[in-house]
């Protein structure tokens, strides 16, 4: 049995995590940081349960577990009881070292840093979405297709169907979760972004077999969805369990 | 022959990199962030040719190998020819997969990930560091002691001489380079801060046993010295070369 609970908020009681070895994942379902965590975790196959977290009425017993209020926090079970780390990318890097029976990291050191760099990288698209998104800032646009531009040159010159090679690998499931929810600025109040197919083909079609991709599937949200959810939350009346009723 | 140059600066022309199968590394002579990477060649035992860099002025050709004009970056034999990756701490956990026989972090991927938050946390300190010291913004004084306050609860927890046990590991290196600098905060114009060495006991005893460390020892650099460049630096008159005439 999995667990997966609604979102957990101010007032609510601790959840009381089973001690079945299993690893403990405190997550929030739209959170692209936590779906790095998702997607990693569906990727190995690793058994885990979910306790989400309503990040705008945190429950008091949040910053237990992860002491800056955030998600995702991954509870794993050690000889002193059940210990937390935090931060995405620190999991991450866990999480391949822990489980390496299906590395998602490229396995030559040197690649596995530049992969890294670019995952670093990656923040200007990030930074760039949300400028967009949530601050109408017109000058996101530009920011954020000069930063697709770099990893659209870094896939045609690797030449293969993920950053990974065959196969996704890090940092096309770190990069993810942003991409998928790049569709959403085509519906921006005041300013509007839609991804040109042309300029950025390789990327287009990397979207379209990553949705493929079984890891990525199992926390798949869809535009839709994600919209439904981001006004809520910018209207101040979000139902974070949307897809959990 | 080891190389280790002057700081080049805008105009210089750009050094030839020998191809003798050794690390090159773009460093500047008082960058915090480049001695982490110092510090992890040292400790273990790696050849390597340094080319500082004068990052007031700087030389044309840097962002040729260093995209964002930053140091480090480290440049490293491929088959494809020198090829640099940059990012203090992603150099650092390069250089630990890559050089594994004298790990630097712990070998537990837990343990590893603990220590990787705590890299990341010591941010507290040295964005306090910069507060005080070069902002002259008072705030920054109980910051940089409730950011210590970790460290020495984290440090007397583990009830050895360093956080990496018997011998310093990642965690110790890669936070001296700011421990080394607190001094200089004695010496403020408008503001100064001193450690308090009874509520930072461990710490500095800690501090004392670094300073012996060989891969410490090697870039060590005294408070005068330090205090010679920074005033220098503020006062837009700065020597990099102080240590390499």
């Amino acid at each position: 049995m999995v667990i997966e609970t609604r979102h957990f908020k101010t007032g609510d009681p601790e959840p009381t995590f089973p001690s079945d070895g299993k690893l403990q994942l405190l997550s929030m379902r739209f959170c692209p940081y936590a779906q790095r965590t998702h997607i990693i975790l569906e990727a190995k196959r690793i058994p885990y349960h979910t306790y989400n977290v309503d990040l705008t009425n945190k429950p008091e017993w949040l910053t237990k577990y992860s002491p800056l209020g955030k998600v995702p926090a991954l509870g794993v079970p050690t000889e002193r009881g059940l210990s937390f780390i935090h931060e995405s990318m620190v999991i991450a890097d866990y999480l391949d070292e822990k489980y390496p029976e299906k590395l998602l990291y490229p396995k030559d050191p040197f690649a596995k840093a530049v992969d890294r760099l670019l995952i670093e990288r990656f923040s200007i698209v990030s930074n760039a979405f949300y400028k967009i998104g949530f601050r109408g800032d017109i000058n996101g646009k530009v920011e954020l297709s000069n930063g697709l531009d770099e990893f659209e040159t870094e896939l045609k010159k690797r030449g293969t169907s993920f950053f990974g090679g065959k196969e996704p690998g890090m940092l096309d499931y770190m990069i993810w979760p942003w991409m998928e929810r790049l569709v959403l600025l085509k519906y921006g109040k005041d300013i509007q972004y839609e991804i040109d197919e042309e300029r950025f083909a390789a990327l287009t079609e990397w979207s379209r077999k990553m949705i493929d991709d079984y890891a990525v599937k199992v926390h798949y949200i869809t535009g839709d969805i994600h919209r439904q959810f981001v006004e809520g939350f910018k209207s101040k009346n979000v139902d974070y369990d949307i897809l959990l009723t």
